[in-house]
């Protein structure tokens, strides 16, 4: 059976995310696609484990969760990292989640670029580098006839790249409106229904892990405004980048705001407009019973178009398991268009 | 440049559309996929227009408007109506858009078989030989190593055979629950929305052209009930037909029911479950503020899968152009897969 030899780099909660459901869909894809996974090599920040014989799935998270980092993976662990792992071991696929970085997009764009150079495919979640490189990283793709996936980058599980191209392909995308962050909407969600402070609401996510430590982010419009740019470039062909997107978070929302709103039949949400008049995240007054009301952590996102008219897609933005399900979406379609003619 | 060269049969609502949505995007699908379609033969009921120089989609739309029947296309229509105009001229891929019959299929069954025979490809909006005989006309479809799309005899504009496969490719299906009807769906709303009667309610309906004169197939859960069966088959793997799923339509619901259902928060809507245990649709009472309210003549699916968990999608469930938005994006597929290596 052909073989599909994967590089993993990072190794938080996205990238098990992707160990993990490679262990529960190894022979699901055997099955219907007549291709084999092997992890070659999976990197963390500072260490990582290879073997050109594949890893044990199961050993990569055990070794991650109860010993902190890949090097004490038994015999193939080492302090090999980076951009250095690339070179220690044949592979066909990048599959890249290293967290996400808005001021230079590193280590995902020299780690991608690598990658494409060496005229190997890649898989990312990360927001970074296409965020502020957009144009670039599909030019060197392109010059190197590799394939760039970045479902995960947007909504999670939600598709809306996959969404886009491969369902309305008849379709002219005129605007992209929707709700691209899961915390922030947790956040409002809350709020809206137990009249809590901001200050208190974001703390109690905190605790529950919905909202990070540092939750700037999130709550500053700064990951939905990411996505912005990335939707703005792929689905509707404008050129812009990171600094073209108006931004206004949602940290200065009063509980006064969200109850005046809810008497008259609306919520405040942050939402994100991705048009040839706007790139604009922003919170907003939306009505009761819109496809814009949803609750809780979920994404959504309302497509107009010419011929569909209005399409709307919901699911989970974030999830270890859920943003990994859209990474091998990617992959599978990868094998799709390359290993299977 | 390559040319596709097409049958339409069928030149109601739907197939009018088609003919319009080529005429939009002819210069768009030449530029995007090097393809020319030419719209060799048109047939309604009783007549056709032949030409294997192409028709002008406009003439033809013109023609059916103000005469009512294609025969009196200027030098190229006649008599010639039925299976017969797929013998008169050469073609590629039959767009196949006849009137739902539940009772045997027809003519949909034999014009899809004989197309099938002949090695050419089919797209089709029809549901009646789907819910009846799937598993046989899939069959046939493989024997003949030809593509048979259905996208839009589930949803009409509302994405869900493609959204299941080419976006949750990696995920598998445990359920679909979803408003597969928008007749029922927008009187249920009125009726909601103005405290009116089933019987006040549909004549609106009937007025506003949104139910049909014999609105037999919507409001007795038909329609959505053939759907049911298409997504078991196709996106489930249950080789169920029609008499498998068991059915109550919207006629016996009261005002009063709604009412009562409206004080403590719920509504009633037309539900239509598609899993393991269960092939059903029937009227439920649905949150408020759940996926499931959906207004107006929407159509939503929320798919529940392992690694994805639920995905939502909520678009028009019909409309000329809407629909034939979606028999094109199959079309659009089709090239992808056989024209453009």
């Amino acid at each position: 059976m052909k073989e599909l030899k994967l590089i993993l780099m990072g190794f938080g909660a996205v990238g098990k995310g992707v160990a993990e459901s490679i262990s529960i869909k190894r022979n699901n894809i055997k099955d219907k696609f007549g291709i084999d996974f092997k992890l070659v090599a999976v990197g963390d920040s500072s260490s990582s484990a290879i073997s050109a014989n594949g890893l044990d799935e199961k050993l990569l998270i055990e070794t991650k969760e109860k010993k902190g980092t890949l090097d004490k993976y038994p015999e193939f662990g080492s302090n090999i990292n980076g951009e250095a792992v690339l070179d220690k071991v044949d592979y066909d696929l990048l599959v890249e989640a290293t967290p996400t970085n808005i001021e230079n997009g590193e280590p995902a764009k020299s780690l991608t670029i690598k990658a494409f150079n060496a005229g190997k495919d890649v898989v990312t979640s990360n927001k970074g580098h296409l965020a502020l490189f957009f144009s670039e990283m599909i030019e060197i793709a392109n010059q190197n006839n590799v394939e760039f996936k970045y479902e995960a980058s947007v909504g999670g599980a939600m598709p809306i790249i996959n969404f886009a191209e491969k369902t309305l392909p008849s379709s002219k995308i005129f605007s992209i409106i929707g709700i691209l962050n899961g915390t922030t909407n947790y956040i409002l969600s809350r709020m809206t229904i137990e009249g809590s402070s901001y200050k208190n609401t974001l703390e109690e996510s905190q605790q529950l892990g919905i909202a990070e430590t540092d939750p700037t982010q999130d709550v500053e419009g700064i990951d939905a405004a990411c996505k912005t740019v990335i939707l703005a470039n792929s689905l509707l062909g404008i050129p812009a980048t990171y600094s073209d997107v108006e931004v206004e978070g949602i940290s200065k929302i009063t509980s006064e705001a969200i109850g005046l709103a809810k008497k008259e039949g609306y919520f405040i949400k942050l939402i994100a407009e991705v048009s040839k008049h706007a790139l604009k995240v922003s919170p907003r007054l939306i009505k009761k019973n819109s496809p814009y009301a949803i609750e809780g952590t979920l994404n959504m996102a309302t497509l107009k178009t010419d011929l569909a008219d209005e399409v709307t897609v919901v699911g989970k933005g974030a999830g270890s398991i859920e943003t990994a399900s859209a990474m091998l979406t990617d992959i599978i379609n990868i094998i799709k268009i390359k290993y299977q003619k």
